[in-house]
């Protein structure tokens, strides 16, 4: 049992996450005072990221306490989550009494077809924006977007400002510049093209080929999703 | 055996590290065509972070082949490593056949006990840039520090700065553009207080008095290391 003042944070940690969309809040989170941080799955066995990397869990659906914040990142994998009664099901049963319902890059629209978002503001990865809307979000353009206890982040980096945004709203402006400070979170990008605002026309038009694949695969996923929501 | 004309980067992934110094690069890493990144460390049993999370080494200093680029991560546990012959030895070893040798943070204090930044410009974390020098490196006070074929960052976000400026060293700024858009690299930090030079001095003597303990311990690395050196 946690001490009555903590503050519990849950990540989800699934397969074919896209890792930083957790890392990075994890860093963040993990350094806020009386806070447990924990990243959840089905079971303790070892998880793998998109990439390779294998990262523990360290609670399970049926072990985990009652959250403050939940918070489902991104990644490829996030396709499996839309239609997973079991992830759906414990992520509306811990968003009855968390005080906020989060996500980091295509985490949101697994909120999305849990049916957490319809009706809120919200953002994603930029290239996913538009699938929000047929979840009944209202899709924002921007890195960090709140709508009463929904706060969501866009793509894979924006977790960094989404996390410390997050900590400023539970424990102030003054812890959560600290932990900029230690992060010395002061950050220098080598290029200006983050965002399909500031990318060049060849570099956005690029990008937006090699995710069609999978945009289009999660098309289906979320038309799915969809539909079950507005049964 | 990697395909020859595989690039091999090596992050090393070491008990107590903050895993955002390397969690950062990887994600980078991991994104750059025909790349194999490996995490690094004595054994393959899980390693964890100063704050918790448990991640799984992909291979061993006796099994990691040749590597192109290697990488030493930071965080408290780097101490242990400033004194650790068999860490150091590897390094070295690796060093003398590696186009680029790197670090994150206070990995820059493991680099520089192996005896690699002397007479090189570098960075480090803020709060350990003095100890640099005792070492026999130039400390610069800069997010991304390069200094003939050695590469260091700053403190724990800068690692995203760095391994996109590295992979735009070895494979062109086109393609590492092509990775900052994809993982939506257009930092919002919510404050203007990630380095000491815009945080209030309140909020700089606050985070300082907090890792005035963990500094002065690691002198005592530094200076034992530094004796070493210069037998």
């Amino acid at each position: 049992m946690s001490h009555s003042t903590d503050i519990s944070i849950g990540l989800l940690l699934f397969p074919a996450l896209t890792q930083l969309d957790l890392t990075g809040p994890y860093e963040v989170f993990t350094r806020a005072p009386d806070t447990k941080v924990h990243l959840i799955w089905k079971n303790l066995d070892l998880v793998v990221s998109d990439r390779g990397m294998a990262i523990q869990p360290t609670t399970t659906f049926n072990a985990c306490p009652a959250l403050d914040v939940i918070c489902v990142p991104g990644g490829p994998g996030q396709i499996n989550l839309m239609e997973d009664e079991e992830v759906l099901s414990f992520i509306r049963a811990q968003s009855k009494q968390a005080k906020l319902i989060t996500s980091v890059c295509t985490g949101a629209l697994v909120l999305g077809a849990a049916g957490l978002l319809d009706g809120y503001k919200a953002t994603t990865h930029w290239a996913s924006l538009g699938q929000l809307e047929l979840l009944g979000a209202e899709p924002v353009n921007e890195r960090v977007v709140r709508d009463r206890n929904r706060i969501t982040g866009a793509g894979v980096t924006s977790g960094i400002d989404f996390a410390l945004n997050v900590v400023s709203e539970i424990f102030g402006s003054d812890i959560a510049q600290n932990i900029q400070l230690h992060m010395e979170y002061d950050p220098a990008p080598p290029f200006n093209c983050g965002s399909p605002r500031s990318a060049s026309e060849e570099q956005l038009k690029k990008a937006q080929q090699q995710v069609a694949p999978f945009i289009e695969k999660r098309l289906q996923a979320t038309l799915k999703a969809a539909a079950k929501l507005h049964k």
